[in-house]
């Protein structure tokens, strides 16, 4: 039923006691102590290809986030506070032990268990110089040492591993794209401090080169690397049956090709030379960095700029995203329509199947943006539950959580809705009208330029503050236009100390959670734009709300919304209604209308 | 007129050219091609003994924040937003280039004129390893050298320099301070990891050892060092001349006296013996790090632990400081109350004077706790606008601000107001109310435990922001207790990453300024406390008011507020009539009841 999600039980405990054990002959045959083992690829992408799931393979545990250490006699599986549960119920834990995963947690568990003279192995490619730094530092101020392998041991035991990905690469039209690959290479090559500069983020890739791959689930990402000179011509690194002859002929006067398994030795050549070349501090692998070094180059590690150039979208990336937001706008109004008269028995994944199937009604989407977080009752305490048969719930009286999105030709969404089933609490109601409050919050604030998202963060929480909660996730993320619904730099959360800037879309996605009883999200995508105000002294930046789907009223506490926050609820329903009106029919349009009638008519 | 502040206009061009001449030629006969010149003691103290004031010796500049660096044929004198007209009027600018003090401003304007080869000397007393550490990168980077000198040159040329301060030293009655100084070296001895810590911050001296002094103006510090071992006696190096019998009686049982001098050779004798000793990264002499180092120690550079275990305040410290505020509540009425009726042809300077003799009618007033700034007009547009006798205004129609504080015995005020005076525009009524928006809702505001400054300083500003505006300082900054009225390291401000703890005080005082026209500031100081809140499943904190003034209902926009904020500004009309009323009499008594009527009695 679905295409782009599957809700089968992942991992699992069963093989991971055999594959540690072969795990640990292969080590010791190595001389190893042991072994690190990341959830990661070559590029740090999010999403990884299956031929990169080591975690999984070795431990079980399928969560998007975790790493794991084998020793002889010992084996740890590190997870944060969101995987305590699932990481006990798939690893094997009589072979790993779970560790939180906070700073040092790694180096905490080794203190005492590895000994000076052992050697911990790692796979250099799959981690980043300072995740190297830090961990060499550790071990050798324990006597030991920090050694990269040259093959990975667990890919010579993985006998089922699936071949590396070979998704398709297509050029991305200028319309849609804005602005020519050859005018962002030549910013590019302006941007930076070297001679030369490898981009191994692949969305990165995927932006400057103006292409779109499949290599991942959700993010139509080309795996490859690029390597650009400030003067002369790029050379971008790629297996050569991905490229589709309409890439081939777009890339021509942009790059020279070369099979990725080059790219080793061409740097090692540029550091014989002594050059200086730049690397992306959060994504190039260690390898690359340690062979150019290794050659006499000298490395510059820093954020790629290219980081921050896709951040703040051109206008044909804001007239893209905003089309696939009212694409994406049909598709909720049918879903909401037809959820609130659902058939009998509807369970978690049938609700999450069906909002896939109106996606995919709209022939421009080409995948969902990530596995829907379709959650009824207390599965929506879990912010970001993943629905399989084996917790497949029904939709039961309260409140139900869906937090969905599409990757469309166009653009990229990503929305959560909270709604009634029958009755819902005082409690549900007071909270629901606080997560509101601060939602509103957020999209109504003005701030002037230079404004970080750490700094407005807590308009989001006050309303939640000020009953003494609060919810334990930042209030909102960047998203990128038909690439990664999760894009750095910018976030309004905690630790978002980037200056928000005009063309940046970032969600607005606070919450609260129960446990075991029930969750809430509000989440719209938000677009920064400059504002201006009559008298003003500062240059100033606002949202403008790019999602149009009805927020439920039926569980808003009506007394606790300020007239100016009732105005907001108004104004956006009948914007909803204006946009999303005309574009469906029948029922779904009366639907529409009756949900995004007076605020009065509808809360309680 | 005035006992604890100068009008005089300090500094001043006259004999720049002479000084930088005579301090050349030393420098030249040294060997050394040029010379830096912060405005820092030996304890990194914001008021300096008038001995230590080499910058304004050097360059005529008085300003409170600044350094200077002389090469043999250019000098530049280094100063932020707030000082640069200031410097241009103090300085000669024949001598001294004047140059913003931004990061890395000294050594870009050093790069080009520190040639290879060259010796920049300073003085190891002045500078933290920090600022050497940096400066010597700096240096060596262009061939050149960063070199302490044995003698400052500046002491040598300065004939009449002041004698070093001898002011009394007297120890704190434990009923103010709350804890035995036994108790508080106990906790500090175990709160670092070190053999041993010592103390370079006055503050901190004062703190742990109960004591407070005069050595410097509006702070009631001790200037002394000392080492704390983790087991063992203390040792706190003083001036003899300094401690009082009842303080020698005091220190007996907590430590060892020894004169300064001592203090160098021994730290090298603790180097010597291979210690590991703990240095304050904020206001540790580079000299005594070096000379331990020197020795074969081991330097711990980190901040003070004492820094933050004062910070948060215990009972005794809390009931002073709200005593001390009541005390300064009735110098203000008073004040508030004969300006209302103020002398024809008042001045700056005069209302300065005013409520500096209304605050001394209180016996235990031991200082102001900084110069308070009485601008009239577009002088208060100048958030740090000190009245000297060259710039005395008369206070004319329109916006009157006054910020001010005391030093009692038992706490430390500081308070800030600004008043109409005759007729106000809309202008300044509608940037008056937004202030007063700003600072109700810090006061009103909720929050979890963990949260920092940084995260809520936004809401001070957000009524401002709504329309375009902003100011550009922080929201609040930490206050000690009958001790710095600029106390970290808690502050609301952008860059405030250190949570808010219960029994913290600081500043609310959000403001307006419009160049050349007028300037708004309304500030109260707030204790941070615990709220206990029915239903909260978070720790949640917040704050207590302890100024009481009221605050001036003239130029309020009613419309502008909210309910809930009228609502507060009447809560805390009525505490101020409640707990001021009883304290003043006749006609003052008469002028808080009618400042303190309904919101909508006095306001526009």
């Amino acid at each position: 039923m679905s295409r782009f999600q599957s809700f089968e039980d992942l991992g699992g405990p069963g093989p991971v006691a055999a594959r540690v054990a072969a795990l640990r002959s292969a080590l010791a045959a190595q001389g190893l102590a042991g072994f690190v083992i990341p959830r990661a690829d070559r590029h740090q992408n999010e999403y990884l290809p299956p031929c990169e799931e080591r975690l999984l393979w070795a431990t079980g545990f399928s969560g998007s986030a975790g790493f794991a250490v084998v020793l002889a006699d010992a084996a740890a599986l590190f997870v944060d506070g969101r995987y305590t549960e699932q990481a006990a119920l798939q690893t094997d834990v009589s072979v790993f032990a779970r560790v939180g995963a906070g700073e040092k947690a790694a180096q905490n568990w080794l203190r005492g268990r590895l000994k000076a003279g052992d050697a911990l192995g790692f796979d250099a490619w799959n981690h980043t110089a300072d995740t190297v730094a830090d961990m060499k530092a550790f071990c050798e101020s324990l006597g030991a040492h920090f050694t990269p392998v040259a093959i990975n041991p667990i890919d010579s035991l993985w006998t089922e591993r699936p071949a590396p990905p070979q998704g398709a690469i297509v050029p991305r039209a200028l319309a849609l794209a804005g602005e020519a690959a050859e005018g962002k290479l030549a910013r590019f090559a302006k941007s930076f401090d070297a001679d030369a500069a490898l981009i191994s983020d692949a969305h990165n890739i995927a932006w400057a080169f103006n292409l779109r791959g499949s290599d991942v689930a959700h993010t139509p990402l080309p795996l490859a690397f690029a390597y650009v000179p400030r003067e002369g011509r790029a050379r971008l690194y790629v297996d050569a049956d991905k490229i589709t002859p309409q890439a081939r002929a777009h890339l021509e006067p942009l790059a020279s090709l070369h099979g990725p398994d080059w790219l080793e030795a061409d740097l090692s050549r540029e550091g014989e030379a002594g050059g200086r070349v730049a690397f992306d501090k959060a994504t190039a692998p260690f390898l690359l960095i340690d062979a150019f070094r290794q050659a006499g180059g000298k490395a510059v590690i820093a954020p790629d700029p290219l980081t921050s150039m896709k951040a703040a979208k051109n206008p044909a990336e804001i007239a893209g995203a905003k089309a696939a937001h009212l694409r994406d706008a049909v598709a909720l109004a049918n879903f909401l329509a037809w959820f609130d008269s659902r058939p009998p028995g509807l369970t978690e994944i049938g609700a999450a199947e069906k909002l896939e199937a109106l996606r995919a009604q709209d022939p421009t989407l080409r995948d969902i943006s990530f596995p829907t977080i379709s959650a009824a009752g207390a599965h929506a305490a879990l912010p970001h539950y993943r629905v399989g048969t084996g917790t497949d719930a029904p939709v039961t009286p309260g409140l139900f959580l869906i937090d969905s999105g599409g990757q469309y030709e166009e653009g990229t969404t990503d929305i959560t809705r909270t709604i009634a089933v029958g009755e819902t609490t005082p409690e549900m109601r007071d909270r629901y009208t606080r997560v509101l409050k601060g939602h509103i919050a957020i999209a109504t604030l003005l701030f002037p330029v230079g404004t970080t998202g750490a700094q407005i963060d807590a308009f989001a929480r006050a309303s939640l503050w000020a009953a003494g909660l609060d919810f334990d996730h930042g209030t909102g993320h960047g998203v990128g236009v038909f690439l990664s619904v999760h894009e750095g730099p910018q976030r309004i959360a905690k630790t978002g100390h980037v200056p928000l800037r005009s063309g940046m879309i970032v969600s607005n996605e606070p919450g609260y959670y129960a446990p075991g009883k029930f969750g809430i999200r509000i989440e719209n995508l938000l677009l920064v734009v400059k504002k201006q105000i009559a008298g003003a002294e500062r240059e100033m930046l606002g949202f403008e709300t790019i999602s149009f789907a009805p927020i439920d009223l039926r569980p808003v506490e009506r007394t606790l919304l300020t007239a100016a926050e009732i105005s907001w609820l108004e104004d956006y329903h009948d914007e909803v209604r204006a946009k999303v009106g005309p574009l469906v029919e029948g029922e779904v349009r009366s639907w529409v209308e009756a949900a995004t009638r007076a605020v009065y008519q509808n809360s309680g």
